[in-house]
């Protein structure tokens, strides 16, 4: 484990506790790598999404959203190289009939040989490694017997590539401009089992942007330092977060440059983001499969097939650094607290409403009444549930930015003390401006609190 | 097709016209019965998800988020029924050799006889009807050498009750309380072609409310007016929304009592919305079949399985309704416009910022302040291209409720008109107060102009 960083095992606990994320079918003994996302964990992960769509689409001119089918037509798959070559070298325990990947034997355990590894030991009678395809497949019945084979999208980029011709005349755009889609893909992957680091299914956030080819290299540059600039944004340490870019071997044959922005997950500093320069591949390998020419026509009449710049991460991986990076422990006045010191903008909750004794009938109103007022406008909780200290402490754990309590001297003078997350703070306000002053922090900008 | 409501047709050359909605695949010939969702129609889309989940769990204390895989453990299909009952009656044309449904055709086209419906003539030689499974099934690989089978999920539901006892003990919740989930679900079907009213692949807006058994028929009730009111809420017109509860022959075997929301669609009254009390049903199928107790236990140590209210409608569907109700053409200063009516928090685009002329770099400038101040705030869109009116019109078709332009006076006093979609009414507002001005008009409830 990494020093400084939240272990995985502590992360996974509060996620099953509170509710942010827990395995999937589990009165069923559940599913290998599946999990399901709780109220906390579903607020997060819309959050997330829509932070990410503001960012590339609402707040740019440049970048348009998709939503394409995850059931593509097949022939999608073979043009893009997946039928090919989407494969993981997978070998069989003739022993524990376990499969494993054959490029990561030293992470596998045998399940009939708990301490041996199946790479170490002639126990494990491993197979010859043979390439599994990593799409799922299934069959579309309405046409023959058997019906017509298709797969379920391990990407959503191909859905959006097919759709760049139709795309860029009805929205009137020309390149450089993007296309952006938000949406789950599937890969039938062996995994050696990080939590939601890597699921079977698992959403996507995919920019396909293309330019005209002299401009690439610029583009491709701006991307990296773009999306990098958006995780600090939303408050990722600096200390946390890098910039590698592949060596020359490590590159995809039809990419001139590609840059894996790392974090310092529990496992290691591991890809969060990829920015790729995919070059004119992928618009010519559809072309040349569909024969619709899926190039750019300038007004006079000259012709180019735009390359494209891709940033690409997983909703579920940001969501887990974003968790890692706010999760701290600390002491506060002789007691323990665990806190997500998560961005605002995030936080699944924004706001809790408390009354501070929950028998007054008084402080209950009040504290109803605002509690109605502020959950019109932002995802809100009403708490009265135990001791005041125990309630901040249970809004700390899901990373609330706001406490408002109401208490003696609301019944006074109509004021509430709105406790601040990060520095305990506490301010009174008028209830009457409680909801504009919620708003207006909400809408600065984040000085993080969390050392680097 | 339906009077006073606009056609099929129309809808679909808007939607396609606009990059609202289109067959997905094209450049390889398309796949039935799929679509792809653009720019206008990802907004529109996340637009409708947001309100509902708004009104389900952000505005209420007693229903809460969870997402669900759609790869779910292959025994809770075994539990639920669907392996064994969740069938289509199809038979097969041995002449054009393509596939219906035994209890649809008369819909149906004979492929080779396009002016003969199947059930009309002995041309399209038909096989005796068999039952096949409406679930996607595939297989997860990870185990044996042929995969594990599993099913793509045909409804969101029963993610849900497999997790009902984990939700309630996370979140602390007692019956009657409620589970929302949005996500897509999958039907392999023979469908008639109806364009996004019934899809292969489509999103489900799925709530299951736990409740004492003595409690369940009020609450069933409660839900088919709430739901109800939604609609109406969001602008769909009293004329063209009914409430039909199921006739006795009609209901589910476990079902005592389900009314559908009806929406007069262009091919007719359809079921919009379902409503159903499901009994306790589910939870006991899958208290059985996982062993699991899915039950309530009182403070007092008594035991009851919560029955359970379900609304559940389409996300597509839903969407479809709000296009077809808003869909209006008429003569405007002699010129025809056409103009969806939608309401204002589901309209794609809120605000469009125009330089009245787009040469004129001091209108540019404010227009671009303008628009560069609002995008942060709400969907904003900035236009430059044609006559002034030509671009007011392109803003009707997709629905946007206010249009700000930037002329001449601006330049002198700072103020911009804002058009109203609906009544054409303009008004001059500063551009200081224009942010405020339209955050307001977009809070205040919508008093629908549509003629009943």
């Amino acid at each position: 484990m990494v020093a400084d960083v939240v272990t995985m095992e502590k992360l996974v606990s509060l996620s099953k506790r509170r509710g942010f994320v827990f395995p999937s079918s589990e009165i069923y003994g559940g599913l290998g790598s599946s999990y399901d996302y709780g109220h906390y964990g579903v607020l997060l992960k819309d959050n997330v999404k829509q932070r990410w769509l503001s960012a590339m689409v609402q707040e740019r001119d440049d970048i348009v959203a998709l939503d394409s089918s995850i059931i593509l037509h097949p022939q999608v798959w073979e043009a893009s190289g997946h039928v090919g070559g989407f494969t993981d070298p997978l070998v069989d325990c003739r022993f524990c009939k376990k499969r494993f990947r054959a490029d990561q034997l030293d992470e596998a355990q045998c399940g009939q040989r708990p301490s041996k590894h199946p790479g170490e030991t002639d126990d494990c009678d491993l197979t010859e490694a043979r390439q599994f395809n990593l799409m799922f497949e299934t069959r579309v019945g309405a046409v023959e017997e058997t019906g017509v084979p298709v797969y379920l999208r391990p990407e959503t980029a191909q859905g959006i590539f097919i759709n760049f011709k139709n795309v860029a005349q009805i929205a009137r755009r020309k390149p450089p401009f993007g296309i952006a889609q938000v949406g789950k893909s599937f890969r039938n992957e062996i995994t050696p089992g990080n939590f939601i680091f890597r699921t079977l299914e698992f959403e996507q956030m995919e920019m396909e942007f293309f330019v005209p080819p002299a401009e690439a290299d610029d583009w491709y540059r701006y991307w990296v330092q773009t999306r990098y600039d958006w995780h600090r944004r939303y408050g990722i340490r600096e200390s946390h977060l890098r910039i590698r870019p592949h060596d020359a071997d490590e590159l995809s044959h039809y990419s001139s440059g590609t840059s894996d922005i790392e974090y310092l997950f529990p496992i290691g500093w591991s890809e969060l983001e990829g920015v790729a320069n995919r070059g004119d591949y992928d618009l010519t390998a559809h072309t040349q499969s569909s024969g619709t020419k899926l190039e750019w026509v300038e007004q006079d009449g000259s012709r180019y097939t735009p390359h494209v710049i891709e940033p690409a991460l997983g909703v579920n991986r940001s969501m887990l650094a974003f968790l890692v990076d706010a999760y701290d422990e600390e002491v506060v006045a002789d007691r323990d607290r665990t806190v997500l010191r998560l961005h605002p903008q995030l936080a699944p909750v924004k706001a809790a409403v408390l009354p501070l004794i929950a028998k007054d009938e008084g402080m209950v109103a009040k504290a109803r009444a605002l509690y109605e007022e502020l959950r019109v406008v932002v995802s809100a909780e009403y708490d009265d549930g135990g001791q005041i200290g125990r309630r901040y402490r249970r809004q700390d754990e899901i990373g609330t930015p706001w406490a408002l309590t109401v208490d003696e001297q609301t019944l006074e003078d109509d004021t509430v003390t709105i406790r601040d997350r990060d520095s305990l703070a506490q301010e009174r306000i008028s209830i009457a401006q409680a909801r504009t002053a919620l708003l207006e922090r909400l809408a600065q900008p984040w000085a993080t609190p969390k050392p680097e």
